[in-house]
């Protein structure tokens, strides 16, 4: 933190609620994409469906299309019997048409014959000779029929907008003949990284600079999320440099996240800079979160800017605060349901009152059956071990001052348990 | 089924059990990625951390490098007088030496010089001249610093083969200045359909023809589980077409997935393809899956294939069963953990003994805070509209004959809730 001390720290709710107040509140535009490429994407639209599925009525199983009238009460010690007018495969034209004392031979997804209303399984049948069938059971109406619009009635809002396609709806669009889908356009987000300390990957590092890791964070998170990350590059410790970058994400993209440079010290040249690029500008600068006690929240001509830590597991706790909300909103979209269980933890660990903390845990089967939660020792907020070692996350809500040891806590996973 | 009559049903895991028997249990090849890439693919071997993080001993805070001991007792009453020697700035090159009696100025996320043991705040100083400060604090050794391989130690093995790469495991895997990764190959798993009633998407679509949709579905579940789905058409229903897809697939692809044609009536030519192409050929036909009950399971020469039903929901559940544990032995890897949540059936659900079922099921929080997991009512193998609308899915177990009104089921959830 460089020893900055926050005026005054926002909680996380009320930091949100003031930093959403001052951006648009509509998603981002729609594109088209091939249903293909659909995976995963969110619909800008809602699908109303273009034609019934099934279009027509089929069979459902494999056997002989009849009126139902015709076989009413019939049995084994009376039988119907019944003139085959013809045989009906599946991925045939519908054509054939059936009267009473008519059935016609069917494959299993085959258009019925006009007239028929009803399948009769083959097992409940007997050829009598070449044309003829003896029906040993009745059949309702509708039996073994698949109805039109049993699945989709043309006109029904099948999909709604908002919906992270999912690999059915893309069958579904499929089935309904659409060929291509509009989505809302991928969040462009701008990823920039401040520090002299920095160093990027691949460059010869030099001793006393440190490896440019958030970057590669951020952008997957980014990614994880349906956003399509730019990462920018460093800017050096320097106003000018820091505001160059800024107004290049600004104007090349939807929001733009930036790490390191958010103390209160010399360093602090981030919110100066986004300041001094238009309004509203910084609206909130210190939040009650830990890790992630520096991060800033502004809007620069209705785009957001998020300023992050330059302590890895800091900035990723700023991000799952509040950029992972925000690409929810430019998306339209709603999170995805999170995997979590309950666990006992195994130690108390206290958390300062006011603050939303967020302890990393290793989870295992104890040995009563209970799950147990064992909080990663190294806690800081730049020991990114501690996220990579941990398989799940509890949150401690601002209202509690800690966990006790043996409390039932809820876990989010981020992997497989052991 | 087309009124097939399987002569035994295998029970899901039995016939996961034999299936496996008949496949290799080592993963796929490995391949190197760049770590940019590596994002959701599966670490083929351990990673060991080829430098420690810090690599040297680091500031945590701005203040001033001291020895710990010159500090010893230091109070506001009774101040140590320490000689400031020079300024060390964050990504400088270590190099600096202090002695009793010195101390230097240091940014956070300096290298500490040599000598020194612990930082002072900046909040415990105060600059006498120029070049002293009195300090008002002691410092203990190791305060305020960072040691090195306090995140990471050299040689540690930080990333386990199998893992599944998620975000900060990139980060970390950058951080190490490890700029390329092996992962494990991604499966490439032919598709292929079947059904003279079926055509592709973009066709001028006859009437009684149906729209080739599960081939969409199963390319983007190949896709979710990280791996490359290569569709090779449709088969029509000869038993030649049919094993000349099956053969491309085995010879350019991982595994094969093939849909219909799987019943024992006239149209049941896939396992007869399969059985003529190599041993063992044909291990299962015929599982007690509901829906997913004419579910085929094979191996020839080494390689899985996969027979699933013509109707899309069925061939889901088959995947669900059995190809997707396929393709995490393929990996090498964990299932993700899912989402789930327990609700209350607002109704009964009849489900026969001895068949592992799968209900789609519409979850709403209820009056009492409870959530309650309404059954979808069309429940028809071919109803893909019943996954669609759905937001969880029920796994009743085999020994269960269905599910009673307000009996707690765990609800793995598909979409985000309400």
């Amino acid at each position: 933190m460089k020893g900055k001390i926050f005026k005054r720290l926002e909680s996380a709710d009320e930091a949100l609620a003031i930093f959403f107040d001052n951006l648009p509140a509509a998603p981002l535009e729609a594109e088209e994409v091939p249903i293909e490429e659909g995976l995963s994407r969110v619909l800008a639209r809602d699908v109303v469906a273009p034609r019934s599925v099934p279009e027509s009525d089929r069979a459902a199983m494999d056997g002989y299309a009849v009126l139902s009238e015709d076989v009413l009460g019939a049995s084994q010690t009376n039988p119907a019997l019944l003139r085959v007018v013809g045989r009906i495969e599946a991925g045939s034209r519908p054509g054939l048409r059936i009267s009473g004392g008519e059935a016609a031979a069917i494959a299993t997804g085959a258009p019925m014959p006009y007239g028929a209303d009803a399948v009769v399984m083959v097992e409940h049948t007997r050829a009598v000779s070449g044309s003829e069938i003896e029906v040993y059971s009745p059949a309702t109406p509708g039996e073994n029929v698949q109805a039109a619009g049993e699945d989709v009635r043309a006109g029904e809002a099948i999909l709604r907008r908002g919906t992270k396609l999912r690999p059915w709806d893309i069958g579904m669009l499929a089935a309904l003949g659409i060929a291509s889908v509009e989505v809302v356009r991928r969040p462009r987000v701008a990823i920039i990284s401040t520090g002299d300390e920095l160093s990027e990957l691949g460059d010869r590092t030099e001793p006393g600079k440190v490896i440019n890791s958030s970057r590669f964070i951020l952008s997957a998170m980014v990614r994880e999320l349906g956003g399509a990350p730019i990462y920018l590059g460093i800017a050096r410790d320097s106003i000018e440099d820091i505001r160059a970058k800024i107004g290049e994400g600004l104007r090349a993209c939807d929001a733009v996240l930036i790490t390191g440079g958010t103390s209160v010290g010399e360093g602090d040249l981030v919110p100066e800079a986004i300041n001094s690029l238009g309004k509203p500008g910084m609206l909130v600068h210190g939040v009650s979160l830990r890790p992630g006690m520096p991060t800033g929240l502004a809007a620069v001509g209705g785009k957001p800017v998020v300023s992050l830590s330059g302590y890895t597991v800091a900035a990723m706790m700023g991000f799952i605060t509040f950029f992972r909300p925000l690409m929810l909103r430019l998306l339209g979209s709603k999170p995805d349901p999170a995997p979590k269980i309950l666990a006992k933890m195994a130690r108390r660990v206290a958390s300062p009152a006011g603050a939303r903390a967020f302890l990393r845990v290793s989870v295992e089967k104890g040995a009563g059956g209970d799950y147990v939660a064992e909080p990663l020792r190294s806690s800081g907020s730049g020991i990114l071990s501690s996220v990579v070692k941990a398989n799940g996350l509890v949150v401690i809500p601002e209202w509690k001052e800690g966990v006790e040891e043996g409390e039932e806590v809820e876990v989010e996973l981020l992997r497989p348990l052991g």
